[in-house]
């Protein structure tokens, strides 16, 4: 059986993956464009991704791919001649898809490209127009409410020409062709909670899972929000058959309780483990019915595929002040929480890579579990430490319709105790597997 | 689609009602008799009912249609002269289906036919006794203690003689044979909300109704309570195949919250439309499980028909102090009320007549709603008052196995919301209607 | 129909129990041995059971039926001369199947055999080691404190050979073959609610019972834990394809609120008959789900077998702190206790003799009541005490899909009242039995 418990320098780990973000950051990444290439190389050096490009134009279901987006500078000079609003001092300052412009305005004029947040006036807020051609700024709210009527320069240095949209893919190939997805968006610019933090974790766990036996394969998929999706989903429609749990990895750095939105089935496998790991392992966290908003689970989950994909975050989509704007910054995510998030997701794995359905062999009355060393006598210390009511829990409900999440679930066990129960009991020829299982 | 967005002049509609039942108090209706057809009288005033008149002695199962009732006078003398408990100043003074008496009685003898309620000393309260011959008078409390010794004259000048139980019936042809019931009992003699609010009610809806396109054809009973359903069930057994949705209506023109009382089947469209409208309409309701007592849903619901007839009143059968006395007068009932009632039923119409069920014709994905103005783009209002929610809500959901109304309530938004969501969708081909659907 | 409203002398009944306890509480029972068939040959005093003897070594499923184990005398000599831990004194002082013993050993080797209670030092624990040799001795607390360095004689006079399991049955042919099981353990020495209480209850229960026609079966077990009841299924397999119902009768002594531990279907006939009377008659129960632990119910809802076995207990297994201790003694048990346990006990069996399904033979529409006198008019009183409410819900849910159970749950009347307006039903031709039944 695969095993996490293998030592994991997983503080080592917390270091790397906010190393990785640390160095994303500067980079202004958008749904198409050089900015997520560099962010895919990166990502190689880590882990052998193969990165696709699909051409502009591109049908992807009831979707075109869209032209390429390029920047490489975009400011704003004031009256008073100051150099505000600039690109290469934070890449939120530009509306992200920005159509280029250059030209003369009245403050009057500019204000109707401007984009703040009042009730946060120091923060710049992340905006975008992907699909309408339209250009603008977003600035501070401070800075706004400073501006002084006379004529304002804007400039955008942008291309918005036929290209491609680039995404990252690794595959590990498993025992079974049965597959976990876990896919993570690569198309904003400075934001690391939403989701440089994702890259990173995502570009962890396949690195972690590339040298292990598994039973499953493995997908990891860096793609652009929505239109990243789509697009891999409507090139690779066949393979989808394959999928049998997912995740939309993404918001797993800052400090929040964790988050689980479920997938649009309600009580899919990945539903009842991510459940149950969080059930076991944290002060609270919440549990949040599917909704098709939010990340890539919509497509994943809009109801041609309807794929056991759910979403587990740490703060949710929105839920958090600092959510697209500029305090999504490398102080709001932190080493130790990226951790964390680590550690809960390998659980995960190792309750889906362990979930499997067992036949009690002796069904008939309580088998002697004295005469295999497995029960402790009076004043003899156990000879193992495997949980007794464990052991009891398996082997009643081992009748072939529990899997061991649901042996779990039933007696209030953490899936490891049971877990380790149900091997103990295997090695005595006391259990059987029965393949398919009930949730097959 | 129907749809009540349409200016009503609700207000006006109030007082209408209002009207009618000032109108119809002063009338002493019984199960039987010329009340009830002068009731009916005045009610074809103002929509074209069919009056039914069914002979006394006719079988309807296990029951036999009484004799018909009919009364001029009732009153006592008092040993000092005095004239009281008379029928004309008041005719709940007169045990209901009483039989003629005319004789000198002495305080003791009178006492075992006087019916007080000691509890609301000045209030007469309203009995019955329609299948055990009996003559009575009802008197407040405070009366009967007055009461002097010496020999009472009692008068009763009624007839029970074979005749007919009358009921009123308006069918309204809709674009299809299915039905909707409302059914609302004229029974009852100087009682204003149990039952005149509801005779009012649902004069008025089929008032309405008649003039207007419906997908379903509604059916309009007006009965006395328990024989008039039995006699129409009786004798109409073959239409009742077609009802698909029904709602007794009674006690409607009060101030207490409003309370469903659900359909033996506790889960029929019906149950689920009302409480949608509540839920989403009212400060707090009352949600009452089905229950064999109460009004005529009594026998729709009686297992053999099991029809999806559930109870719509604002304070609910028994559970107001003025419940059968003469408390539940002009005054406990009044126009605001009868307003909201109506309001409310046309909500429940509202979703029955619009509960479809579509399917998503762009499964894979969302489809993109920018393109077709459906989604609002940064910086330009929406195109539409399209709620964005309920649109991919719609999408998500419409895959043949959830009707609007499953959709309103998994997503928590309003059936008007989701409705409106739909026909956009509808309109730009991306929705199809499923015929049968999955409730049909 | 089987009523127990027959009157049961029911405080004459508790002491009877008591006595029984009084009687069997000085002897030392184990799992096998003269003290069970001594406590065998107490029961067969008041009922004919059977006593079953199985010899050591037959195999049982997994198990083996171990040596039979006898005990004279055990005691300890202190360095002062004193004789301590005398089994004659307590039979809880020798450790449970403790094998022979007699030589001298100094306090810190002595010490390794010996178990106390530190939490309650003044009681005597009480220990096993049925599968594994060993011997050893039980005190208080407060005496191990006592004991001086220096040389201990202990002595322990028993005979661990080969020899027969003891068990008692007794069998009572009801109207059906369908049976009702009681099992209760007759394998702890001086222990007086855990489980003599368990003993005194069934073998009134069988007393009551073998005078009565019944409609089930009866079957009671008098058994030793654990290997008792395998050794009994792995004889009788064939005849557990008959148990319908049955409960672990066990700790139904003591003063606690009852508790139900569900079998592990949990929500069989019988789940739902306790929890019934338990819900109807109590101030406060515990509901407690099925788990893997605690008495015979264990080996009865094995996987293989499954069976609807219960266990309906006051304080249940483990949660009282005199359990397996010397406090479990005559001052921790009562009449009135057992008295009150026994009422249940006979509730229980009352709801499952007369569990029955009907179906309403007048289905459509209510059937007249007041003419068969089933229906107080009005100044009338009732001809009958049958609840009105009672009559109606029998009539509505009586379609087949019932028992009188169920229509006892959803209407939160009392099985009782709803039976007897089944009875009155039944009387006058508007119920009919449906053999078989939903449930069956």
């Amino acid at each position: 059986m695969y095993d996490t418990a293998e030592a994991l320098d997983v503080d080592v780990i917390g270091e790397q993956m906010y190393g990785l973000v640390k160095e994303l950051y500067p980079i202004c990444r958008s749904i198409t464009g050089n900015g997520v290439r560099h962010t895919l190389e990166r990502i190689s050096q880590q882990i052998p991704i193969s990165v696709h490009e699909v051409a502009s134009g591109t049908t992807v279901f009831d979707w075109t791919v869209p032209r390429e987006w390029n920047i490489k500078n975009a400011y704003i000079i004031t009256p008073e001649g100051e150099r505000i609003a600039e690109f290469r001092k934070h890449n939120l300052h530009v509306l992200n898809y920005s159509v280029p412009v250059h030209k003369k305005v009245t403050l009057d004029k500019l204000k109707q490209h401007l984009y703040t947040l009042p009730d946060h006036p120091d923060w710049i807020p992340y905006r975008t127009s992907y699909y309408k051609e339209a250009w603008g700024f977003c600035i501070s709210h401070n800075q706004l409410q400073s501006l002084s009527e006379g004529e304002y320069e804007v400039f955008v240095d942008a291309t918005l020409e036929a290209g491609h949209l680039s995404y990252g893919e690794l595959f590990i190939q498993g025992e079974t062709s049965e597959e976990v997805l876990f896919s993570c968006h690569v198309c904003h610019p400075s934001l690391c909670n939403d989701n440089l933090s994702g890259i990173a974790l995502t570009t962890q766990l396949a690195d972690y899972l590339s040298s292990r036996q598994m039973r499953y394969s493995y997908r990891f998929l860096f793609i652009p929000g929505t239109i990243g999706s789509i697009t891999w989903l409507a090139l690779n429609e066949g393979k989808t058959r394959n999928i049998k749990h997912g995740i939309v990895v993404t918001c797993v750095g800052d400090g929040g309780k964790f988050s689980y939105k479920k997938s649009r089935r309600g009580s899919a496998e990945i539903d009842r483990a991510v459940l149950h790991v969080l059930g076991h392992s944290c002060e609270g966290f919440h549990e949040i019915d599917f909704y098709p908003y939010g990340y890539d689970e919509r497509q994943y989950c809009s109801p041609g595929f309807n794929l056991a994909v759910g979403s587990l975050s740490r703060s949710s989509h929105g839920q958090f002040p600092e959510y697209h704007t500029s305090a999504d910054n490398l102080d709001l995510v932190k080493p130790q929480y990226l951790k964390e998030s680590y550690e809960t997701y390998i659980e995960v794995i190792e309750v889906i890579e362990n979930n499997k359905t067992y036949i009690n062999l002796n069904p008939k009355c309580e088998p002697q579990l004295g005469k295999r060393g497995l029960y402790s006598n009076v004043g003899a210390p156990s000879g193992s430490k495997i949980s007794e009511m464990a052991l009891l829990w398996v082997l009643n409900l081992s009748d072939g319709q529990h899997d061991l999440l649901a042996i779990a679930e039933r007696s209030g066990e953490s899936f490891r105790d049971i877990r380790n129960a149900a091997q103990a009991l295997l090695s005595c020829d006391l259990l059987k597997e029965v393949t398919g299982g009930p949730f097959a």
